[in-house]
């Protein structure tokens, strides 16, 4: 396999300011377009380990991608060193030089002497254009090794390596491997549970055909990989066939409310969101989604009583009674904003995100979940964690996930939760 | 200064699965604790580039922490690779024996024999207890260069870091620098017009005296340094004196929300939310807050027109004259949320969110934003990205921005927007 390095520069990434997310998304297109992504390596801005890192990977690696350092401060010396490790001048980009004036232009900025400097590369690169801003990426080779230096700034980043180095990559390194890569998203099934429904997978991974199984807070995702298209075949089908109902999209970035609002969208539904111990999060993450107007019609954050009473006719005898972390209350909130706002779907949380302020009875992480879907109406209880945000998200990806098994017809809830009904 | 390496590894990390957290986090501890990060590499689970990489670093670095490839599965060879560079026989250790075994009782597992494994450790390391998991630290030493390898499980790591590691740094590695580094938080002023405040800083930054301005979505921070306390007095005077009405606080990890609900409750107050462009996302920062509940009361999220007059009051009028996305339906909006729900403060956001759903008269990105406080009654009008995440963060940071700097009496708002009243 045709070996890549990622070399991101840039003091923020050492001391931690910054989360390098550069290096996996290269990572990731690098992965899909048939490398073997052997080594990433971060380094500050300084000369000397820029020199050291770049020329042993340009011994080591097919193709090296270089990311940080080519603004126009005095920081900013990659363009500099990489110049010297080629022993090339740098000399003026009369394609550049015009693109970075015409923004400052059109940006009302002052071009001044360091601006010039941006279009600057070394005589023997050739220039990746860079529409979406001033530095310039630049192309080398030696010695049928190849380098790509972009700047770090992560959209023009993503910018270059999706329309520029990717041909040059094409017109270059030939027989790349095919390395087919596919996302099976789940959510609201534990790691463990799914592992035994998908069963033994021996007899589908020999031949270089990969299963790993990526648990996150927000669900678990199957990641499957081979290099042809057709030893995928028989996997693809056997997961669908052990698992299909469990998995609710595929996509690597795909989100469980979107493969939602499709599914409302198909079945022309409404929906209502009534939040208390998620505080908005549930409605937050539906919206995140373009075009969710079209299903979403509101909802009530109810964090006072008052507001469970006032905005979701919610009784005060429940609440005195049950408490307002309890089915009853769950069961009429989804009910009460649903037809106050006159949605088809009403879905509440109420419960104890923490980190503090449980009981014994009613333990920190402990939440009901209410559910109004065309007249059905039923409560799922579950206990989560110690930790305020991760409870928030649970309770969202479980009922977003219990809402699109529901209008499936699938005969399990997440978790395998039972529904409980008034 | 004192160098250190960080080597994380892991398969994940090189596809791109998994976004490099660990490396980050560690760097910020390593720095602040005085060492200078030179290096961070990450590598897949192979036996040939673990020993090569730690090899080399041992050598260069004062401190290597290693991460990852502890676990009990076959591709976890983290541990065996460090026994051979040390040239050391992996032995069982009844401490971590015992703890493992105690685990897997608690949890109703059965313990099996790779479980064993756990707690075999080269027999010539310190072992560093991982309370929180089943994979033991290690703390090595030749020739007074320090190796600390960990699990790569974050919370894991992280409890690993501050309970053990801090330790053996300080009863072996003598002579850090001390690195002082402050964070100042700010949100709603741009890089450059907070640059012009804070105006010439070359009389503070000699020495050794650091400054860094950091732009993301939700503010830009201030981040400052230097080698003694002393060195930073007058710097940070110069900043609560020229820029100080613009700082919400200090903390890298600060949220504007934390500080905005500290002022409520010193004020008594109580707030209510009413959004349509933000979909919930108001609500949720504010209620992602420990404690919220002592001054959160509850909110809309209006998406369609009818919850909008139904649950806030919005008049059909304004609606018809104005359209959804306008000042007077903000101002209603805002008034109507703080009425309904009987808070001291309202705040509403209605704007078009995008990617689509622009006119030429209300593009993409503009939103108004709505504010009832304590009966003033104002709006402010902003036009930010095509992005539809950005959008919804920028508006939620402007809001509380601005109920912060209206609270305090500060003479301007966010941007400098101007207040537009009915």
């Amino acid at each position: 396999m045709k070996k890549a390095h990622i070399i991101t520069i840039g003091n923020e990434l050492l001391i931690g300011d910054t989360v390098n997310t550069n290096a996996s998304w290269i990572g990731s297109k690098l992965t899909e377009s048939g490398f073997s992504v052997d080594k990433m390596i971060s380094i500050p801005d300084d000369y000397t380990p820029i020199i050291e890192e770049i020329s042993d990977s340009l011994q080591k690696a097919d193709l090296t991608i270089v990311t940080g350092g080519l603004g126009p401060t005095h920081d900013d010396i990659t363009k500099k060193a990489v110049a010297d490790i080629f022993d090339s001048e740098l000399v003026e980009n009369e394609a550049v030089l015009n693109h970075v004036k015409e923004i400052f232009e059109t940006r009302g900025f002052i071009f001044s002497r360091s601006n010039r400097e941006q279009a600057l590369v070394p005589e023997c690169c050739e220039v990746l254009f860079n529409s979406q801003g001033t530095a310039p990426g630049m192309w080398f080779e030696r010695n049928g090794h190849y380098l790509a230096v972009l700047p770090g700034v992560p959209y023009e980043m993503k910018h270059l390596m999706d329309k520029q180095v990717s041909k040059k990559v094409e017109e270059y390194i030939q027989d790349l491997d095919t390395n087919i890569i596919e996302y099976f998203r789940t959510a609201g099934i534990p790691e463990s549970t799914l592992s035994d429904k998908v069963g033994d997978l021996d007899q589908f991974t020999s031949n270089g055909v990969r299963v790993a199984f990526l648990p996150n807070p927000s669900g678990v995702t199957i990641r499957i990989s081979a290099n042809s298209e057709d030893k995928l075949v028989q996997l693809r089908e056997m997961l669908q066939d052990r698992a299909g109902k469990y998995i609710y999209g595929k996509g690597k970035n795909l989100r469980l409310a979107e493969v939602l609002g499709e599914l409302l969208i198909e079945k022309n539904m409404t929906i209502a969101t009534a939040e208390s111990c998620t505080g908005g999060l549930l409605s937050n993450e539906i919206t995140d989604i373009p075009g969710s107007s079209r299903y979403m019609l509101g909802g009530v954050v109810a964090y006072s009583n008052d507001v469970k009473k006032n905005l979701l006719s919610v009784s005060q005898n429940s609440l005195e009674q049950y408490g307002a972390v309890s089915k009853k209350v769950a069961l009429e909130m989804a009910k009460g904003v649903a037809e106050y706002v006159g949605a088809d779907i009403g879905v509440s949380s109420t419960g104890i995100a923490g980190p503090s302020g449980g009981t014994e009875e009613k333990p920190v992480g402990m939440v009901w979940m209410g559910f109004w879907i065309n007249g059905e109406h039923f409560a799922l209880r579950s206990v989560f964690t110690n930790d305020r945000l991760i409870n928030k998200e649970r309770t969202v990806m479980v009922i977003l996930e219990s809402v699109r098994r529901r209008l499936l017809g699938v005969d399990s809830l997440p978790y395998e939760l039972k529904p409980q009904q008034t």
